[in-house]
């Protein structure tokens, strides 16, 4: 996606060899225009899975499971949370997710009454890496016998094995932008036309 | 807000004396036409607030400041980050802030590019309680030197002290919805009409 690229390119940052900084506007300032435009892209990829809800896990995927959410003509976003809140319903279904970024073993968890059997669900992540949150959330939706079309991601890392993995398994996952490498500081994108 | 009213009390629950349950429609499922709402009736009441940009805290405010983000045309949201994932930079604004819900003390911080001096900030969240996610961010506004115009929270539990404490000092606070108290299971809302 252009605009997704371009931003990357001039807003983004890579630092050492693996770590693409976006948060200038896409997890922390968030770009809403750019947001919104992410959204439309993942309908338009998506437009014939007769998606019924949008899954995504707190807390950068949010912003764009919104702006998707509304490019669907507003079907219900549920976000899976982290830990184990006070008011969350203890009725769950969860899976355990390793973030590489924070370094630790999180348990995300899903209330058993947002996720009917059959549904067809639609998962949006900000970055793909090693793959363990969409892996975290289909197991997730697989408990609940949801149905996922597929995975909407904003960037993936294309030089760590998560993407691949997914796609051997025939899960439709699209990139909006993959990234190949982060050489001396630059970031190299895949050409994806 | 007679939708977010009708919401509350058709959808939401009343748990004890002060847990207003609200995660089939706000911060756990989101109803993204509701959000979408939202976000046009805080734009409306701050529209001559000539607001720069938004800002919220990880996660549940995140829906509703990218809606309202919206409705001004698609000015920037910020969303505070809460603890310190390896990413972030370290040169960054922070303040406390004391979770009732989740019974522990956070760190909230935006990293300082993100606020420039002079700029005209409003805050979103999902809930009014004590108001401590608001004072907290209220005050790494403080320390950027950007001005607050106001707080646009989605629901004000009007029998704690955090919506009276703000306006006391001055702030303009909007809520859609106040909740002022919960009787067997009932929530009552007060009429704002």
């Amino acid at each position: 996606m252009d605009a997704l690229n371009e931003a990357i390119l001039t807003r983004g940052k890579g630092i050492g060899s693996d770590i693409v900084k976006v948060d200038s506007f896409l997890n922390h300032r968030i770009d809403v225009a750019l947001a919104t435009r992410m959204g439309q892209a993942f309908h338009d990829a998506f437009a014939d899975a007769q998606v019924d809800l949008i899954l995504t896990v707190e807390s950068s995927g949010i912003a764009t499971a919104i702006t998707t959410a509304q490019a669907f003509g507003n079907i219900p976003v549920v976000f899976a949370k982290k830990g184990d809140p006070a008011t969350m319903d203890p009725n769950a279904y969860t899976a355990q997710v390793y973030s590489f970024t924070h370094k630790k073993l999180n348990c995300v968890r899903v209330s058993r009454q947002y996720l009917e059997k059959g549904m067809r669900v639609l998962i949006i992540d900000d970055f793909l890496a090693n793959g363990e949150a969409v892996e975290g959330l289909r197991n997730i939706l697989e408990q609940a016998g949801c149905e996922c079309v597929g995975a909407g991601i904003c960037v993936e890392k294309g030089f760590q094995p998560g993407g691949a993995k997914l796609r051997e398994q025939g899960i439709k996952v699209v990139s909006l932008a993959i990234v190949d490498a982060i050489e001396d500081g630059h970031i190299i994108l895949r050409n994806q036309d």
